[in-house]
């Protein structure tokens, strides 16, 4: 299997978490079916449509479909089975995967900034966190949920270190991009894990 | 009269619709008439632009300013005449107005991606129903109020059914447009009108 | 210094003050610094950002990243001496430094909107607003606060009347660019500082 088709896999296995964790995150406020899966849609790929708009570059799931096909099957799964996916372990287990889409979507991103050479050095990670984040803000806004921003959760700094690290060795090695993007990656999912393990927060100032 | 010349009437009377059902949702809540008026514009044209931003076509108003005239003209007479609208049967009658502008403007929306070729079969009906419900989730949001995809309203069930029903026919007899639209316009409106007459909700889960 | 060199610098202040007043909107209720940054810097770019969308034209910080920058820096800044700009006079000023920067960027905007003859004469009006409000109405949305369209501040109503002015004055006279967008911003810098002095709001109706 080769490097593009394992990021291409694990990009869908961040999509149905994005999915799955944005139902969850509404479900038991009384919203319907329909609501639901736009707004586990929108978690899915919100973050990387705002991305594209910025960019100028045409939307990512206008060229592959099936990142919208397994965010809506994701989302209708979830909203079906909810009972199940909130018993604690399972819903753990999302919150990891989550954390996997997270990191995923943040690199890629990043790196896409930087191919298209936009704003840099600054614009890639900006857009990689926006990539991370964007969609979650969405659905919460949607929602009438506090949004992220306001829950002082360890979720964006994580991925915000993990988009500096990337620009930066990129920047210095830039022959080395796949073994960067994979441990940057990896940063970000291990710093993100242990905030869900360990339940931190941001202290407040 | 043409079917252009009528589909054009008929998209005007939409946009009167949403900016007046636009400026009805928000003003007995203390706005002024300033915030009226965006948000009754807001209303009209959201939905339509965020479509046209992710498309990549020039926004739909920069071609044909009288929808930004008829919506800011329509916002203002609603603002002044606000008493007299929110007796009963005129309510009644905007709404059903609006659930006319619902099925126009979904439809149209639909047909508009489906000639740029996009995303082809599942991006014309989520940007159908993006560009029916997507301004009036923008003043929802605006406004501070509950958004459509908390109220459990019949309202975006009936627009996808129609928008998947005209991707599903005009896929299968690409020669009955005309008709295939009209239909499906019909479609949504029958049902959205159902909804409105015997104020049927989603039910819960 | 020529009027472009003043221009841009004015630009920056009102950049920082955009910041500012962001960051201080949202810092009372318990946000954290990193939340404080992403609204400051969303505060001074989102509406330019919404405005280039719309255009169909690269985003403005994209060539010149020192907005970025700036923004970033002032919001850091302001998060660190939260406590020393809320006192009354320093809080004062920085009312006054926004009204600066509301009055230079909706003027600007409208500028930028005549040059690509887009949409007259309607859109520059429009994106004028959006450019100076449109920051600040993304921020309240993500900080979960009532944005300005229900607060009845007087504060869009000004940009909008300045807007108008600009746009009549360079159809009738297009030889006095500079001059007419001096006189129209100093219309918004008088009428809103006047509005922050008095304390002046939009009456109900």
């Amino acid at each position: 299997m080769s490097v593009d088709t394992l990021q291409y896999l694990l990009g869908m296995a961040g999509t149905v978490a994005f999915a799955v964790t944005g139902v969850l995150a509404v479900t038991p406020r009384g919203i319907d079916f329909f609501g639901a899966c736009v707004l586990g849609l929108i978690t899915a790929i919100g973050g990387g449509t705002i991305r594209d708009l910025i960019l100028g570059v045409p939307v990512f799931w206008a060229a592959d479909l099936n990142y919208i096909w397994v965010a809506l099957g994701a989302s209708f799964v979830a909203f079906l089975t909810e009972r199940l996916l909130t018993r604690r372990e399972i819903h753990r287990t999302m919150l990891y995967l989550d954390a996997l889409g997270v990191s995923m979507f943040a690199i890629q991103a990043a790196q896409k900034v930087m191919w298209l050479d936009f704003g840099m050095p600054i614009a890639p990670i900006l857009l990689g966190v926006l990539t991370a984040i964007g969609g979650g803000l969405l659905r919460d806004v949607l929602a009438g949920q506090p949004t992220l921003l306001k829950r002082r959760e360890l979720y964006a700094i994580p991925v915000t270190c993990g988009c500096i690290l990337y620009v930066t060795l990129l920047t210095w090695f830039p022959a080395y991009a796949v073994l960067t993007g994979v441990v940057c990656s990896l940063l970000i999912l291990c710093l993100r894990s242990s905030a869900i393990y360990w339940d931190l927060h941001v202290p407040l100032w």
